[in-house]
């Protein structure tokens, strides 16, 4: 398929045999590690995602220190927001904040369109980089939010509880927010085909948000613009993966969405999933995070839990149905790491 | 079945045939009225709760003023763990707060069993002093968290984004966490029976946090100390509602934990539910509260798409997926009600 050494990952994505599952965990590059708050000591998170050189190091430390067998360049969904024209700042502890939120049309004509070889350049040098250390280890993940997540970003300006604001948008001014949805689809199709042309081999679109719509509306204000996406990224065989948290009633129509994948959070069974509609898409997840707070030994027993709903055959990337928090004990993931490469061979002996 | 005025909300919990769909909201009596505002100038949340004229007073706004099917008594389901013996808090803005939050075995040493005709006086009080006011106009309903939920917050303190603390008791020292769950469904139950005895005429048990377990994690922490309490209820034509927000794969086993009503949260359509255990239970909702910035017409139109879902006959209890949120014009949600009122006798004509 490739020249990887370990293209388990996309093998899985597309449904092919695999010796054994692949896994990866999201956050992988992230603050559980002592060697990414070293970095961080030195640099602040925009710096970090601005700089190649950090990025591409940041990158590779799980691939080193974990062993897991997919990289994902570091960078956040909130670069395509920030190119797009919006001022963004990162308060320590509060998260990001956009101090001149989307409310009204008028806020909205100040968004431009984006040209990522000029506006994202960094993120672009970056995977290139990363593509060069990786040296055909892994594979390289490319991401992006969906145009429903970074429009909920967008108009609430921070982190919300309700979300009053972005609703309130697609409740009162439902034109403008299909506008805005139909510019941000777009900038982030460009940016999707130029991360893989610098080298991704793979993309993740995070529809964080998707779940506090109701199912009507997510398909209308949300799934409508990650099928937009999809069917524009060029290169055809990049799997694509959607992740779409806390959306748990449009499976069926998610996997209809032209995905290659479909990401789980951890509040299903997997096998009922694969059931319903793992003939059709690939299924990535879905351990709960928080397990990794248990023993080497029950972290271990939920691995073959998880295995086991999901059954015999390819089809499975593990992983775990929500980012790796910050403060678990780095020997905890390369247990679960261990873990699955070493359960999930019997499941692939056929 | 008694002798209120109005008895559609119990005659729905029951299943049994109504004139019309029965609405009322949760937190209806709550900050979007500026009624509730004008008390809650001149005395604090928790002397709300603790004066049972006040707590009298708020229960009824929503009757007068809105013409809700239901009263629910103002309170707090955070009284029950300050019954227990640990000192709340409540902080303006941030919320609630459990400065010595139960971490360990001698954490939950410190926990007391309770005498709800003691150490929760006041809410008994209240409901009488409700009752009495409501003078049969419509039923009352006493509420009560769940074991998991009150769990939570007592061992996190505090609202949490990742419940960090109470996962990691679960899963590194399970046994106290079920020493710490049998010991608050002791106390709910005790609890509940008081209310009931006190007046109310249905029980709604709040899950807000059981949505944050796996499936399996689910049924084991939370619902069987559900099951528990309302196994212990003694008086057994009580309808008992049981809405675990964000549960979205344990329906079919929620059908059966012995509640008379399911509430559902937005994200599912209430007629997909209906088809999978509407035979058993009736249901609770289930609007996204986010529609309630719409105009009317809007609002009337999603009722309607709402009681369609549903579809003829009873067993439908109206209501908003989660509570009504505070900058909601009051107009908005009279309209929901009067168009809840007028659309759905077509529903109830056979």
């Amino acid at each position: 398929m490739t020249d990887l050494k370990n293209d388990l990952f996309l093998r899985a994505c597309k449904r092919l045999p695999v010796e054994r599952t692949p896994i990866w965990v999201m956050r992988q590059a992230g603050r559980y590690l002592p060697e990414y708050r070293a970095i961080r000591k030195k640099a602040d998170f925009l710096t970090m995602c601005k700089t190649p050189e950090l990025a591409a190091e940041i990158t590779l430390q799980p691939i080193d220190l974990i062993g897991v067998d997919a990289a994902i360049i570091f960078s956040d969904i909130l670069v395509i927001p920030e190119a797009m024209g919006m001022h963004l700042e990162m308060h320590e502890g509060s998260g990001p904040v956009f101090p001149n939120p989307i409310r009204n049309e008028a806020d909205a004509k100040s968004l431009k369109d984006i040209d990522p070889s000029i506006d994202l350049k960094y993120v672009l040098d970056a995977v290139a980089l990363t593509k060069k250390e990786l040296n055909q280890r892994v594979p390289l993940i490319g991401f992006s939010g969906s145009p429903w997540t970074l429009l909920s970003y967008m108009v609430e300006g921070q982190g919300s509880k309700n979300f009053s604001n972005v609703k309130n948008l697609i409740y009162s001014d439902p034109k403008l927010a299909h506008n805005l949805l139909d510019k941000i689809a777009n900038a982030v199709s460009l940016y999707l085909n130029a991360k893989i042309e610098a080298g991704a081999n793979a993309i993740q679109i995070f529809d964080t948000w998707g779940g506090i719509l109701s199912q009507n509306d997510f398909e209308m204000f949300s799934l409508r613009y990650i099928e937009k996406i999809i069917s524009e990224i060029k290169q055809k065989d990049i799997p694509v993966i959607v992740f779409a948290k806390g959306v748990h009633f449009s499976f069926s129509r998610l996997a209809e969405c032209g995905a290659d994948v479909i990401g789980l959070d951890w509040s299903m069974k997997i096998g009922d999933i694969r059931k319903e509609i793992g003939d059709k898409v690939a299924l990535q997840g879905n351990m709960d995070p928080t397990i990794l707070y248990a023993g080497h030994e029950r972290i271990r027993e939920e691995a073959v839990n998880i295995l086991q709903s999901f059954g015999n055959g390819s089809g499975h990337i593990f992983n775990l149905g929500h980012g790796i928090l910050p403060d678990i004990p780095p020997e905890n993931l390369k247990a679960l790491v261990k873990s699955v490469k070493e359960e999930s061979v019997a499941f692939h002996s056929q």
